[in-house]
């Protein structure tokens, strides 16, 4: 059994993790760490858990995580970078949920996060872990930097038509729509209950921090081609999901789409290209680990438009990290990721 | 036009009891303090009231408040009864939305407030703003105590019942169901929309503050025989609307309670008893102040149920006190209250 | 008092403009129809209107419509057609909710709503009442066709870059979200509350009714010069509100937006240009007239986003049917559309 | 590996057994019927059970499901019972998800479901499958009546009470609230989005099919003495889940109610007595097969009140059948209902 420690097992990202451990045949929560909360039962913070975990949260110590073959972190951004070093040198693996070694340059990293980086020799190690398009990278990696949730959405959508250089890269328009536990588990008044529900909004125009994510990821797929990306993120006042629709340009004609697509997923557990003229809904995927996209290319245009679906603290965070997870100990990619959406 | 002071503007119950005012013909809002927001703009707190409100939250006077002829009092329990004496001795007339003046016994607000009253003498002084019962008192007063939410809709459900002495007031169940907005708004977890979107539970089955409010009313009803209830509230997933489900059994045979209810409540603007046999939904009375009843017997038993709704934050809160505001200065009790419920 | 008629009292345009009109000080609904309802109240199918409105639905007829000055249709497409002639004939002004009269074309009518347009003469003496932008020709209309509620948004949020020229009309995307409410009131697996809650999907990619009358509108603010608009809807899982994000490029440099969208609509009661920088949420226009725009240019770039929120039954329906009837019968325009949005 | 039928595959009940036999160890879906959507996938109908479920539905023939080892019948009531006999003469055991097994007695049932009992001389023959109650039973039984969603989890709750001996049995309240995914996923206006979501009401207080079935199961654990039950549901604004509050008057005292409940349901696999002073809520049962239960006894009063918990769909519904399956053919009790509610 694969022994694996969480650090932040408080918010949404790390109960997800914790249950999907917790059912994985092949691994096993060995610590789980809150500073706030060390001391206190895990089930008693989070009653659907009793009876699945019986630890309780502890506090901090790389000497106790040390004892891990893999520690996730999932836990605000720059907590990760200050412990990954020591943790690395001990020979523990390490999935980081937050952003902390996403972005391969340390400056525009402090630009967008606030502070300066404290490793920045990591970041270019660290491997961006969409295993869709980086799988073989992952599997000899020690430090996974598990992508965001708008970004896995969004680069899924636009592989395919990236790397085929089937649209214009300067031009390209995601509009993005998340449930709200995309904004975490924390004390708020912006995300009560009586705020966000039967509302909608963009939020972020004028810039979010998964821009640069999303962008040095299009780049990478567009061949170093400088990416002109338009992001929009909306809250949709439900919990889970998030929807992008994604606008390019064709700049080639007559391609069959659905087919170049379905070419590009085939073989992909968690990727499911849906047939021609579909809509793919949130609910479709919630709970589980699947990416669902349709590719629409509009009668009489060059305006294609990709519709792409995840649950966003699956797919999107900590499903995607257990799928990292399968690929650096060369498990079943799909182990302990086998839930099926629950509908309604 | 009545001048209109409102201490606490940025909660629920604050900004409820501002567009109530905005809209009122023969009121108008002369002061609005927070000591939080003091300085911005009410309307940039609250896009809604953009066009509406073009005032600034300005922080805490006596003096400034002593230059209305009513000040509301939308604060948590316990700052009301700091300013009130001041302000009455200034001849400002004060309704107060929190439960400073809402129990007869300083033992027993203390108990369940857990501090000291400031000002007890003004407890017997004090009147309680349910207009239904308590018009013609409202009608004289200085000082009125603005009922909770619960109390409000299971002491409309029950009144015809206890003062016609129908039921056995040792064993009442009220089982009631509110929004979550009644939790106000302030940072919390517990209320978020990933904490209280599609879930329902119970809570405070071992005592809620709202429980000594009822019973009070209830005795009182019942000539002061003793009252023995149950009370259980419950948080629903929704962000207004308050229903009581209420047990009582009839000691009485053969009485026609649907008319004893259409009797009690004849004439009667905001209290609407349904047709035998129905069913209110809290929908049908959201953004209004209307209380809907339905009283049920259960054929072949003495059991009756009544099924009372109100829109916690009109009935329940602001638009009671706009009716009390309205009884207290002689205006057309229904004044700036004409609102429908919108649905869907 | 104006003397109102209602066609098709049954869903929720109906049922909106029941409410407005019974709370409008100058207008009173004489008669609605139903043929499935006729015979029974008003209120005993819509428990909101309890004690607001008194008569019962009638038959279909024109005869006794035509003692209306004014007839609203708020039925489905193809029905007002068949009677409108003839209550023109009669003398009667009419507003059609419905879709009848929105196009110019009767070709492109047939093509998108799939039988033979009855009344093709009408089209041309039809105003399409978006009173913004048509004013003039709708005060001394009797026939207007009440725009649909993704046109309102989408028009008002592009009117002032396409009056002044700003931006290039060939390329412009709409992505739209509405609520459920868009969907009407009728037995539907689709819009069951455990088909849509919790869930997000885009729908029509491929093609939607208000594409031809979303293009005509902008190709007249355009001078008739082509416009190539993509234009995308999704279902949210809340009841009421028009989220629309448009995109556009800029074909002129440096032209401050913000005072251009603040002067395009200077002293409209019911366009409210928010401060730069703000994202509009559709509770803060839920059950009131309003439509708040954010106009954002997105730095080092010509790409222009701009936010448009409306409620899909007021603006986007029933409210916005009202302000035409206030223009064409000369009354304050703002008459009976007080209600200031309800939040939370 | 056990080959399964399930007759009525269209509904939510069918929907959640397809996904979780398809995600039991040992059990396979070998037909699934629906005259409806003969010969279409049910992947296509259901686009979550993509890449899961293969097959399509066929049309209703005894024969092809008498190769079953298990046949469920997720159909509307009144369907299973014009089937049942030529199944288990064939040798087929059944598992009824629908109401027609459920009342020992044919009248009671004719009388609540409005038609004569088709095999009247299956009622007795059939076993009631609570199987925390009757699990003796149902491992012996070829044909197990599944319960309804409010009679499991009000016997679950009243269970020990009334085992024991501690309370009145002529005295029962139980105010139950379901989510909306209870009434199914047919086509009606009564179950829109736009009717039953942010709004609370009770229904069928004059009357419910589910009130003869809690009442025979109540009075089967009181030994036959009359139980007189009150039995009020709700409609919360939800998909999934049931709290049921139950009221109770003890006629013993001091008894210890904490340590009484969690004897009696020691060692049993899905029913979870939580701490004392603790309230349950839906969302940590969500889609898992678990029933939370809370006991609380009233200070200073002989009121009881239980809180409990479950998933309608799952251990009020297809988990409890799949439950019961497992017991009927001696598998693990637990087999492919591991999962764990999804929080948030």
């Amino acid at each position: 059994m694969l022994k694996v420690g969480i650090v932040g097992g408080t918010g949404y990202t790390g109960l997800e993790l914790i249950r999907l451990v917790a059912l994985h045949p092949q691994a096993e929560l060995q610590v789980i760490t809150s500073r706030s909360e060390a001391g206190s039962r895990v089930a008693d913070l989070f009653p659907s858990l009793r009876g699945v975990v019986e630890i309780e949260f502890s506090d901090v110590s790389v000497a106790v995580l040390s004892q891990c073959d893999l520690v996730f972190f999932a836990t605000p951004n720059g907590v990760a970078m200050s412990m990954v070093p020591e943790l690395l040198a001990n020979g523990v693996k390490v999935i980081d949920l937050a952003a902390d070694f996403r972005l391969k340059s340390a400056d525009v990293w402090a630009e967008w996060y606030g502070l300066p980086h404290a490793c920045p020799q990591l970041l270019k190690k660290a491997v961006y872990g969409l295993p869709e398009l980086h799988r073989e990278k992952i599997a000899v990696a020690n430090l996974v930097a598990n992508p965001g949730c708008y970004p896995t959405s969004i680069t899924l959508g636009l592989a395919p038509l990236l790397a085929h250089k089937i649209i214009n890269c300067e031009d390209i328009i995601a509009d993005a729509k998340s449930g709200v536990s995309g904004a975490g588990r924390k004390a708020s008044v912006d995300h009560l209950m009586c705020e966000t529900s039967e509302s909608f909004k963009a939020y972020g125009v004028q810039g979010h921090r998964h821009h640069p994510e999303i962008s040095q990821s299009l780049k990478m797929l567009a061949n170093n081609r400088a990416v002109g990306l338009t992001f929009v993120p909306h809250l949709v006042p439900m919990i889970r999901g998030i929807h992008s629709t994604i606008y390019a340009t064709s700049k080639v004609d007559r391609v069959d789409l659905q087919g170049l697509f379905e070419e590009y997923y085939r073989g992909e557990h968690f990727v499911d290209v849906l047939p021609q003229g579909s809509h793919p809904a949130t609910r479709d995927i919630k709970n589980s680990n699947m990416c669902k996209l349709a590719v629409h290319q509009l009668p009489g245009t060059n305006r294609i438009v990709i519709l792409s679906v995840i649950d966003n603290l699956v797919k999107g965070a900590a499903g995607q990290a257990i799928q990292n997870m399968n690929i650096m100990f060369d498990l079943d990619e799909a182990a302990g990721l086998s839930s099926v959406a629950s509908v309604p």
